[in-house]
């Protein structure tokens, strides 16, 4: 069993509509910084976890399928780092 | 004036309870994927953003500040990549 360090990026497909987003784009010009032209917020989920090196991948897959994501209208990457 | 990309990184501070991820944990057990050490959720914010090179950094750093984290509860890191 090995360590495992796991950065999971999720973040709105780019046909999904953001509206926090755009708010804190309008946000960011009342503060007085110009030129944003785009603003996306997604999650950032941070894993720890024990685990062969053999399964980790497919956990990790099984994970963002079934419960990070939504995979209807969010995609997701990660970076698995062995610790 | 430049485009960059940046990408900002916000996690709660590790004293912060995070009630969501541990919801996320347990279920994960549930789904049967064991060995989860540790989960938090964090955001990922991702900025398009036109700016002279030599303003940038403070611009994204009064973002963070001001706008994107709550520096009481979260900590934040970014990355400015120039396009």
């Amino acid at each position: 069993m090995d360590q495992f360090e796991v950065k999971v990026f999720i973040r709105l497909r780019p046909s999904v509509l953001d509206p926090a987003g755009e708010a804190i784009k309008s946000a960011s010009s009342k503060l007085g910084v110009a030129g944003i032209k785009s603003l996306r917020i997604g999650k950032l989920i941070e894993v720890k976890i024990e685990s062969n090196e053999e399964d980790i991948k497919e956990k990790i897959e099984l994970l963002c399928d079934r419960l990070f994501a939504n995979t209807v209208i969010e995609d997701y990457e990660y970076s698995i780092n062995k610790l």
